[in-house]
């Protein structure tokens, strides 16, 4: 692609967006309001405009256009992410790609599908059971594939399936100049230079907008075993998990709940299980083997005291039970009538995760909040959510200085900031603290492929 | 760490190397010869000197001594590469890091490993029986964690363990200009910015030298089932492994003999399955379920009318059987007395995997020259050692001739031209055919890192 050359054009960006897109640029007070923020508590500010492109040419007809007039452009999936990573500024333009929906290609031997980046997670599964085909990765919520592979997203599938770093396997990108460049292979591997597909990965729309994403795909499982199990106490639990890793256990998602959590569902829901720290663990692979490794992991319970609350291989039942946590947040909620939750999102290496959740409880008892505790325990990622009664901005400012000592923490134990929610605006600061020198090449990069630092700025990286 | 300024001093490269290094420096000639070159016939020339660092400090003084003087860098492990990456000009210096050699740290219950980029692999697994895991990525030939890492590399465990992309969480590198970076983060997932870790492993030593690495270990399963399994055809042997592999069968390698390889191995070790296309399989876990992958993996086999030549679950005798495939190469080479291969690396999707290999074949029938081919059918990659005679100028002219329209015809079918043994020398005139407008995002990130592009100049991309 030609790029003009960086003149002063007389017209303005909007002018000229409208003049190359027409009526898929609008500046409609109510829609500029609904595409200027995710779902997190970060600032944003309504944008000039909202482009809602249909296609990698209108993406790339936007960044040109934009990147002429140094316009910052904020881009945009389904808006459900919790780090602000897609709040815009009065300054700047929202390329929304949701309407970039469809599934272009299912190779099902080849366990990959190539889809456009607006491809809700639920709808790319819609068309894959015929295949007995499944995209596994990615977050609870539903979300288009171009924010889950921006945000580096996962869920509680990651322990088994991976994160989207192990699950998209090339890209369509289109850069700051509006340049189009495909990356990686649909090979299951290759050599063949640098790999910039997991540069785009994570990169929050900071160094090019993906438009399209070709994912592995893993085969319906022919049967699935869950169950919960009660522990005696959080250590008991995590050693549990750890001995289950060590074992060459499958689970295909281990999510703990802490005793704060099963309180609040027993008042929200009437559900039943003991409230002490609990383990929602699940199985899934030919029956013969499913069997087989519930049983072991049985085993190992017994050894650490874990009793087991229900177990089930019905479908139905399953996802009966699985609805408790699902229905943790919103349980969560009630304990606070109308509060709001703050997420955090630590992630650290599995052993140091009862220390860190103990000191984090200890915490979390001493401000005076209220705030249980979930977590992907088999990736040592958990999340606080705190509660924010509404209107008292002393609590949220206590719950910001809570977050903000549990990254210090988890950095302290050789953790991350964020597991799997991205940085956006909330994890900025932590940023510098996390990575040292190896920021500077962070910065070194997206000057190199962003030199007018018009995407997505302020995110992920402070504005310099 | 502070950089000079670039100002000329009066000293010599090789005087500020030995003022800063001393005897860890060498020009002794037969040291030069030894450390110019890979396992590979492309070009080299001896260096200007060796250095054999011994720590991160080092490496960082020779780079920044180097980028002050603009003289280029290869950096080097154990030298097992096929692509000539490590190859020197007469102008540069050879970094060896195989001294660095140290493990460092084995976090058991974490599953990870931090080690020096010159441990062994096979140092690597002598360190961890007692902790009941190992290393499971990485080539068959032992070589360096370092290597292995720049170079992406993988083998037949890939299929299940995945390729060094998929075990390497985090890196120690120094840039061109002497600085230290850290990378990733030793939990097992991360969206803490963008994804450096991976943007160093396959980069070949162009944007970076890889000074220590921490890895992904996996228990060591409890019992193994291998089998050897003689197909009617080619395609009847990658359908059963597509049909596996959409069966969920956790195949832990999956390997194909084409039937002059196998026919080589009869007469080489007076191996005895039947000389038609053959797949050696093995399933690793719990006696219980490996039993029943094995079963499951027979009733497919049946109905693409494969029959099984061998299995067993004895280690030693697994060992013996696998021994075929590690002779692949040499009864290849008895094949034709005194002659070198000329291997080939492309990987494409599974399902174009029989028309691309059948295509090959055809190549190489009307070539005349021989060219047996084994392949890592789970993953689409597949080698052709093509036999050159010794002193024969118009084979290796034909066998070069071959390779590239092996290549050409891999892209088209959505291939990639090196799936493990990366670019090197050998295939840089491919990454444009493979990349288009995506090798120029390369070449930026490659100047923003490297800006007097002094590492591993000529490898990855073309001198520019």
């Amino acid at each position: 692609m030609t790029i003009p050359p960086c003149t002063e054009s007389g017209s303005s960006v909007l002018d000229e967006l409208k003049a190359a897109l027409g009526s898929r640029v609008s500046t409609d007070g109510e829609l500029l309001q609904n595409r200027a923020h995710d779902r997190s508590h970060h600032d944003w500010a309504p944008p000039l405009a909202v482009v809602e492109a249909a296609s990698t040419a209108d993406v790339s007809a936007a960044l040109r256009i934009c990147h002429e007039h140094h316009t910052p452009v904020v881009p945009r999936g389904s808006g459900t992410g919790l780090e602000g990573g897609a709040n815009t500024t009065a300054d700047s333009i929202c390329l929304d790609v949701s309407a970039m929906n469809r599934v272009l290609t299912v190779a099902a031997d080849d366990l990959y599908a190539t889809v456009e980046a607006g491809v809700m997670k639920s709808a790319l599964n819609a068309a894959l059971p015929e295949h007995h085909l499944q995209f596994a990765a990615g977050p609870g919520v539903d979300a288009t594939v171009g924010g889950m592979a921006a945000t580096s997203a996962s869920g509680t599938t990651a322990v088994h399936y991976g994160t989207m770093k192990e699950n998209v396997l090339a890209l369509t990108v289109v850069l700051a100049d509006g340049s189009v460049i495909t990356t990686g292979s649909t090979t299951k591997k290759t050599s063949a230079g640098y790999d910039l597909t997991h540069l785009f990965v994570g990169s929050e729309g900071t160094l090019g907008v993906i438009t399209e994403a070709t994912l592995t795909l893993h085969p319906i499982p022919a049967s699935t075993k869950m169950g919960v199990w009660s522990c005696p106490s959080l250590q008991h639990a995590v050693e549990l998990v750890v001995k289950a890793l060590r074992s060459s256990l499958r689970l295909t998602r281990v999510e703990l709940l802490d005793r704060v959590t099963v309180d609040a569902l027993a008042r929200y829901t009437g559900y039943t299980a003991p409230v002490t720290e609990t383990l929602m663990v699940e199985f899934v692979g030919d029956r013969t083997e499913v069997e087989s490794q519930y049983a072991r992991f049985a085993g190992l319970a017994a050894q650490f005291e874990a009793a087991e609350h229900a177990s089930t291989s019905d479908p139905a039942e399953s996802s009966r039970l699985w609805q408790a946590r699902h229905d943790a947040l919103p349980a969560a909620l009630a304990l606070v009538p109308g509060s709001a939750p703050l997420p955090t999102d630590v992630c650290v290496p599995i052993s140091r995760l009862p220390a860190c959740i103990l000191a984090t409880q200890k915490d979390i008892a001493a401000s005076g909040l209220v705030a249980p505790i979930v977590g992907h325990v088999g990736d040592g990622n958990f999340h606080v959510a705190i509660l924010l009664p509404p209107g008292d901005e002393r609590a949220r400012e206590q719950a910001e200085e809570l977050n903000a000592r549990l990254v210090e923490r988890a950095l302290a134990a050789g953790g991350t900031c964020t597991g799997e929610h991205g940085v956006g605006l909330g994890k900025v600061s932590a940023m510098a603290m996390e990575h040292a020198t190896a920021l500077q090449t962070m910065r070194t990069i997206k000057a190199s492929l962003d030199p007018r630092g018009i995407l997505n700025p302020g995110k992920v990286l402070a504005a310099s």
